[in-house]
């Protein structure tokens, strides 16, 4: 077995893992606990200095960030479709993936992870409330981008499962974390619970051990 | 002329500008005036509602983010080689692309733009500080990924300028204002001089008027 993805319950290597489950190629799940601090460990650090997951690991190759994880496997399982083919639809599916990566997720993080961006506990606490305050317009933003791609297909890429629908159900799910609820957003809830049934999908919420809602009211 | 990019002068709408001037396509450059926050304009938002540059208009197609951009460029310019054909190298691209604009790109936004982070003066000041301390980590990492590749070719994606370059080029610009000496990285200056000496670039930098090195001691 070649395939290789380090990845952490719940995290961003949720994308990549529902990608490979969907695949139905053998892979070996590198459980990284990010809890426990295990991507800071030397061993981890070996295969990604940033001390990050995702990590996909393909014999000699060794690819880190979603997004460049998510062009890999477009490439390597073409059937699958993963990306759009035609110029002006993968620009598309890029443009929300690229918006989802460093706008979307980078807030969340500010919520999560305000240690990251300050040092005062003042400070902190400031870009979790300012992040909390920012997600709900962000969610509500992705559910037009929902109402619109649902109105022309299935997936929100078009006739298939991918990326897209994987990291819009991550992002979602994050938002119970800051109290956000998902049904509010009802396009965008009903999606991502009938994304949650795929079994490929289901097959990698049940090896994380997720529940899809988080939120408590 | 069908082709129309909504850029910004020194902002990241750099990239798909020198990458449109080193195809020798005919295109119209809108210029927009963020000190005077033209980016908030209904005519611009009409364009793009996140009121961000760059905008790419290719007759009825509107595509924004630097990556979508990017990819698109890539696909409607093929003989440029933007970004690589084979699967692995084109990955390794995405990789440092997704890094630049979800990690070091937003790092210099804290340091720029932190009201967007945070509420309160001090937590402004605290984000601000925090990121000039670490935006120069992330200059030696870009370092030491010139030095990697550029010992295998004359360009950060092999054999031909490319989205890397540029985007290189802006992000250690950038670094200027928050008082980092592009010269302390050597390989990374020296590579951004000499793209900086591109002909298309050149054609770019007088357009938006930049000056290569913002570092005051």
């Amino acid at each position: 077995m070649s395939l290789k993805l380090y990845y952490a319950p719940g995290a961003c290597s949720f994308i990549p893992h529902t990608l490979l489950e969907t695949t139905g190629a053998p892979f070996e799940p590198m459980l990284v606990k990010l809890h426990k601090n295990e991507q800071q460990l030397d061993a981890f650090k070996a295969v990604n200095p940033r001390a990050q997951v995702p990590v996909l690991v393909d014999g000699e190759a060794v690819v880190t960030q979603i997004l460049a994880i998510i062009t890999y496997l477009d490439a390597k399982f073409p059937e699958q479709q993963f990306l759009p083919k035609e110029p002006l639809a993968r620009a598309r599916a890029m443009e929300t993936l690229a918006w989802l990566n460093n706008t979307v997720h980078p807030t969340f993080t500010h919520f999560f992870m305000p240690f990251k961006f300050a040092e005062t506990p003042e400070g902190q606490a400031d870009i979790k409330a300012h992040a909390a305050k920012v997600y709900p317009g962000l969610m509500a933003e992705l559910d037009a981008i929902a109402q619109k791609a649902l109105a022309k297909g299935p997936f929100l890429g078009g006739e298939r499962f991918g990326p897209l629908d994987a990291y819009a159900l991550t992002v979602l799910r994050w938002g119970g974390f800051a109290k956000v609820d998902p049904a509010q957003f009802k396009t965008l809830w009903a999606h991502v619970q009938k994304v949650a049934e795929l079994p490929a999908v289901k097959r990698a919420m049940e090896r994380e051990r997720l529940e899809l809602n988080l939120y408590k009211a």
